[in-house]
C-alpha cells in the first residue's frame, strides 16, 4: 500500500499517525512538493485535484485524508476506529467534517501563510483558528475523546494541524482541555509525531 | 425525528432532499434564522457551533449536513446511498469532504454574499467556485454519478449548494457534465427542489 507524501503536510501526518496506531505498515512514496511534483502528470492522474496524500492500494486509488482514514479503518482499523451503529459513525463524521473545514481553513491556512508564505489573511485565520478551538476545548471539558466515549479517526483528523499550529502562530496553549486530550493521544501505543524540521 | 430547519439553507435542503428520496417523514421545526434563534440557548444546547441544520431522533443529537446525511444512510437509507465496502465508502467519503470544504467556501458563500450580505469576497468565492466546478465537470464526463457508480449520499452532499449556485451570480451552465448530472438527480424517485423563493 503506497502513501504519496509530503512529510510537512499535516493531511499526510493524519494518514501516517492512523496507520501507526493500528500497525499498519505503508510504502512511503516522497513527493517533491517545492518542484511541483504533485502537479505532474503522473500524480495528476491519480489526483486530479493536484493535492496530497494519495493512497494507492492496488488498484484503488483515493484522494482526501479523511477518506483515506474512513478505507483504512474499514479495511484495517476496525469498529474501534471507525464505529457502524449509526450515531456513533455520525458522531465521528461531525469531526470529518470540521477537519475539512473549520481546520483547514483555520490552523491550517495559518501555518501555510508562516511556514510556506501563502496568501491569506492571517488575522481572519487566527480568527477562525480560536473560534474552532474554544468551540474544541469546551467539548473536550466533559469529554475524554472527541466523539464515541473513545479514541476513533476523528482524532487522527484533527489533532495533527491543533500539534502543528504554533508554526502558523495560533497559541494552542490556552486551550486546557486540548492540551490534555492532546497528551492522552500521545500516549496511544503507536502514537508517533509530526518529523522535526 | 425532528429537523431544526431553515427552508433557504441548502445545508437543510441536503437533509430534506435526502430524507424524501428515502421516503423517511422529517418533523420539520422552522428556525427563525433573522430574529437569531440558532444562536439562542435552546438551539445553543442542542449544537453549541450555533448552526442548522439540527437533527434530533429521540435522545440523539446531531449537527452538521454531511453527519446527518451518514446518520439518515446508516439508519434508514440502507447499503444503496452509503455503501459499506470500504473503497466504495471512502468514494462517497472523498465527497463527502468537497461539500464540507470547497463547496462550502466555493458556491455557498458566493451566495452567502449576494443574498444574504455576508462579508466575503466575491471575486474569490467565484474562483474557488469555478475551479471545483470544473473538477465536478470534468469528473462527471465519464461518470454518471459522483461515487460507487450509482446516486448516493454523495449527490445529497454536492447537488444542493450547485443547484442554487446561480443566487451567488455563479454560472453554472457552462459546466455541461454537470448539467446532465443534475437532470439526473431530478428525476430520481422521490426527488424535490428547493422551494422558490
Amino acid at each position: 500500500m503506497k502513501l504519496y507524501d509530503l512529510e510537512l503536510s499535516g493531511n499526510c501526518y493524519k494518514v501516517r499517525l492512523f496507520a501507526s496506531l493500528i500497525h499498519t505498515p505503508l510504502n512511503i512514496i516522497p513527493v517533491n512538493f517545492m518542484q511541483g511534483e504533485h502537479k505532474q502528470s503522473k500524480l495528476m492522474k491519480l489526483n486530479p485535484w493536484g493535492e496530497i496524500p494519495i493512497l494507492e492500494d492496488g488498484n484503488i486509488v483515493l484522494r482526501d485524508g479523511q477518506a483515506i482514514l474512513v478505507y483504512l479503518a474499514n479495511k484495517y482499523g476496525g469498529e474501534a476506529w471507525w464505529p457502524s451503529e449509526a450515531h456513533l459513525q455520525a458522531d465521528v463524521m461531525q469531526w470529518l467534517s470540521v477537519a475539512a473545514n473549520e481546520i483547514q481553513h483555520g490552523p491550517n491556512k495559518a501555518r501555510l501563510i508562516k511556514k510556506f508564505a501563502a496568501e491569506y489573511d492571517h488575522t481572519q485565520c487566527v480568527l477562525q483558528s480560536n473560534k474552532i478551538l474554544t468551540l474544541i476545548d469546551s467539548h473536550l471539558m466533559n469529554n475524554h475523546w472527541l466523539a464515541a466515549n473513545r479514541p476513533t479517526i476523528a482524532e487522527c483528523a484533527i489533532y495533527p494541524y491543533i500539534s502543528i499550529a504554533h508554526e502558523g502562530d495560533v497559541e494552542v496553549d490556552k486551550y486546557p482541555h486540548i492540551k490534555a486530550w492532546m497528551k492522552r493521544i500521545e500516549q496511544l501505543p503507536g502514537y508517533i509525531p509530526m518529523p522535526d524540521n
